[in-house]
């Protein structure tokens, strides 16, 4: 198979840990025969400090002539703290996501038994737990009509969505489901707002058309408290973009670790693949980052854009077995065992690669 | 002292807890002297039953009219699963929180050591959390204007802020870190939002006046991260309408049990008490709810809105007996714990009370 990839690492620890998921496809593409042609680009804080700009021509003419691209993080510090900055590294993620119209961003929670003490939550809570999330990721508050006013008494952000932008990720998250637990979970606030009323009408006539899969609607602020009280009843879970924000980040760490889980959004063309945890600034270049989420990023990657099933699962399994023999960044690390051993990010990825 | 109470019982199970914060009242106002006027009024699902408004006029007028008030739950699975229904019940709750000018929503995350078995948190994780929550309540996307296009295909809610409405909620919120553990966490969505943007300017500035407080400014996913990763860390946060109802829910989860948390509304007139728990229709009126959260909503009220520390300490303690004399209410009750009575509704309200 022959295949154009696009490298973008993105800002902080992306740089660090995309390069491990870099070359693990470049591992699999030897190991299986196959030609992966890689090109690099910027896009966040680096792309401004280097262009102005957060995404940069060149960049999204990369993506779209590409097949699939591998991301790293976005995001500086420098921004947070400045709220009248007009320049901002997220515009970046938010355009790309737009213009290659990745509507859907699928983050699985997985469980890695090796790691369930790395959770807050007690193993008995925790075990047994597995949830897809589908986060609409091109519509909400995220993308509506955004106001300040001059003197800064007072602004506002439009919430919104389109029937149809509900309806195209209701379908591939029932589908998914399909192929699951049989059981979706879709989260609103209709009890107040009007966005929220449609989208569950929407949902409400999509399942209709899947009476083998069970759904149930929730509201935000319980699916919250639900995610910690019995993670294990959720299968697939269907939300807009901002409650799939906080959603997905609360589930990673129910889970064990942020350093752990990837994503995948696709939609109309190329799919994007991107670790969940953020830039870490914190951390960045002292070889402390967990390179496992973009490696689990690039298993996505060659099973949802590629259909390489085999290959992923070699990934994967990869995984387990570093996991397997105790090897452990600091994030993932527990204090309690003895028998984890810790390893730097580059110690890590030649561990998986191995 | 001589004060009028107004109780709104409200839906579900918020009749039969009610009425155990409602006899506690009683109790302390025999025991310390103190004549307390109540009347009862109807809001909610049963409100639009009778009347047909949430919120008939009579009970604004005597919720204006009265120093205080004690409150049940809102809310009916009839309108949550019919997302066309133009009259709702918690409709009912936004306007009184908005005519009596009820900005700031306090809820305090109180471990109860003797409960900690009852968290899906390990208890190391757990122990010595205690968050003071300051969600605003009568601004953000629950009250900006809502749209739904006549044939259903587009729908929205305006999210905004005004800068005076961040303003008086900041000072309540620095004021009471200055009496506490002297750290405030913002929460808000400042890389994507125009509204967090300027709720960080706000917040930013006002921080100035408050040197001794330590403040830091979170994203709302990483927020919902941190509360499950390490809850010990916060103190004080402060945010907004809709990232406060989800947090503070999920807080709750995990401090235990929904059923046992109380909160308070407060702002220009008379203060509002509630448990932090719904309406339950699902046990309602089966003698199975917890009363502790509308006991200790009392507790609140006396001490709040009436400067009856000593009072509410004489209700706060009662309950802490019952707990620590093994008595349970099923949500609170653990399988693993022989020791553990449990009690229904009532008996566990008579338990308080004596
Ligand atoms: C960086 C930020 C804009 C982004 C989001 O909120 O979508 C991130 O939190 C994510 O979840 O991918
Ligand atoms: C019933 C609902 C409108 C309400 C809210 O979202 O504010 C409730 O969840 C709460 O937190 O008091």
């Amino acid at each position: 198979m022959k295949k154009n990839i696009l490298i973008i690492p993105g800002d902080g620890i992306g740089q660090e840990v995309t390069t491990w998921g870099k070359q693990v496809l470049e591992a699999i593409a030897e190991k299986f025969g196959h030609e992966f042609e890689f090109d690099e680009a910027l896009m966040g804080h680096v792309a401004i400090e280097a262009t102005g700009n957060p995404l940069p021509d060149e960049t999204l003419a990369k993506a779209k002539a590409s097949d699939a691209i591998l991301f790293g993080a976005i995001g500086h510090a420098k921004y947070d703290n400045d709220p009248s900055a007009k320049v901002r590294p997220e515009q970046g993620l938010l355009k790309i996501r737009k213009e290659l119209g990745l509507y859907a961003n699928l983050r699985p929670i997985l469980l890695f038994d090796e790691l369930l003490d790395a959770s807050s939550l007690k193993p008995e809570i925790l075990k047994g737990t597995d949830i897809l999330f589908f986060r609409e990721l091109t519509g909400d508050v995220y993308f509506g009509e955004k106001y300040r006013k001059e003197d800064n008494s007072f602004a506002s952000d439009l919430m919104n969505y389109n029937r149809y932008e509900v309806e195209r990720i209701a379908h591939k998250a029932y589908e998914a489901a399909r192929t699951r637990g049989k059981k979706l979970c879709s989260v609103d606030k209709a009890n107040v707002l009007e966005t929220s009323r449609l989208w569950r009408d929407v949902v409400q006539e999509i399942a209709k058309q899947y009476p083998d899969v069970e759904t149930e609607h929730m509201f935000i602020d319980n699916a919250a408290m639900q995610l910690v009280k019995n993670p294990k009843k959720f299968d697939v879970v269907l939300t807009a973009n901002l409650f799939g924000d906080i959603l997905t980040d609360e589930a990673s760490q129910i889970a064990g670790s942020m350093g752990m889980l990837a994503s995948a959004s696709i939609g109309d063309g190329t799919g994007f693949f991107e670790p969940i945890h953020g830039s870490a600034h914190d951390i960045a270049g002292q070889n402390k980052a967990n390179p496992l989420a973009s490696i689990l990023s690039a298993a996505l990657l060659l099973d949802i854009s590629f259909g390489l099933q085999e290959e992923a699962k070699v990934v994967t399994d990869a995984v387990d077995q570093a996991l397997k023999a105790g090897w452990r960044t600091i994030d993932i690390a527990n204090a309690n065992t003895a028998s984890d051993k810790i390893l730097g990010t580059n110690e890590m990825g030649a561990e998986v690669l191995k």
